[in-house]
């Protein structure tokens, strides 16, 4: 059957090798896509209106939020993240299952809103081996670093509400098991029903 | 890690090929138990106690249910059947996942005891496949098949409660697709709360 694609919410620490996990499920398999945000903030050097955000002033952002045109938003700063609806059910409606990478708060509003949303969170195998990764990076100072975890410490209530974890340990396996587990999620009864009651109907008019 | 096993529910129409999906399922992978219901009734020519059922009488059943000592139990005709909890936690603190194959109002209380349990429901693709399927057992005249088609589509009533519907085209597929998805269960979050923890409590005191 040509199926309608499904609402996939990815989250997790950062230096949990997200970035990486999305970009090799997409490279890979071609019945994904990304959700692409729309934002009050400037483009950075190299991101693309529509390609990386869909790059907004404030006037616009609110008049999104005012017509319901956002399934989630946020604030951080001073600028406004938020996911246009158009985009996620245009490209579900085509049958691609669509990928939102936003944080923990936004990602619980987006499960109540569509409770067949999937919720994933991704983690390393341990803190020290996230710290480690963070620290590999060389970006940041030691005490930056330390601030950063001790927030995905305070960050990390909600988590439970999640429906799988994903442990990236080794990213090959960790992108396969994450494919599968969407695909699974193809075979859930809630995106079913029209098949059983057709199904029901059936059995009870087989008799001829 | 040594992962306490999870608990599934396997239901489906007769006719559904489910007998074969278990047996392929057990064949195949190590990793399962397949629960041994109790039962009231008389072992049948080839059945031995403790492999096809646990043959009690109906005292000691009684006795079973009092002691909560079953899981789930139905009366069938002048028969009992029901689950004994023991076997079913042994195998699971053991790392199995343990199948149990019972009817729809069992595994609804299943459920309802256990929310952790996965419910699978497994169809053929049509109604008019599951007939056919039936009349090519050559076991049973029409008019007997149309009346259990009939029975299904009323069983049928809560088939939405279930958390995944397995459509059995093709077994070697369903096979896998049924292992896969008892294996990615593992994944879910409410198995690792104590990892996320832990997680949570180091990433507190990483700054050392």
């Amino acid at each position: 059957m040509n199926q309608r694609g499904i609402l996939v919410v990815v989250s997790g620490f950062s230096g949990a090798g997200k970035g990486t996990l999305m970009k090799e499920l997409l490279k890979r398999y071609d019945n994904y896509a990304l959700s692409i945000s729309a934002t009050t903030r400037s483009p950075r050097e190299g991101e693309l209106d529509g390609r990386e955000y869909f790059f907004v002033d404030k006037e616009r952002f609110q008049q999104m939020i005012a017509e319901g045109e956002l399934i989630e938003y946020a604030q951080y700063v001073n600028h406004y993240y938020g996911t246009p609806r158009e985009y996620v059910e245009r490209q579900m409606a085509s049958g691609k299952d669509v990928i939102l990478e936003i944080e923990i708060q936004g990602a619980l509003k987006v499960k109540k809103r569509f409770p067949d949303t999937l919720l994933l969170f991704v983690t390393p195998p341990s803190a020290r081996e996230l710290k480690s990764r963070l620290v590999g990076r060389g970006t940041e100072t030691i005490e930056v670093i330390n601030a950063r975890l001790r927030r995905a410490a305070e960050e990390a209530a909600g988590m439970e509400a999640y429906d799988y974890l994903l442990i990236n340990d080794e990213i090959e396996t960790c992108v396969e098991e994450m494919h599968q587990l969407i695909q699974l999620q193809h075979c859930r009864t809630s995106y079913h029903l029209d098949f059983l009651n057709q199904m029901r109907e059936e059995l009870y008019h087989l008799d001829d």
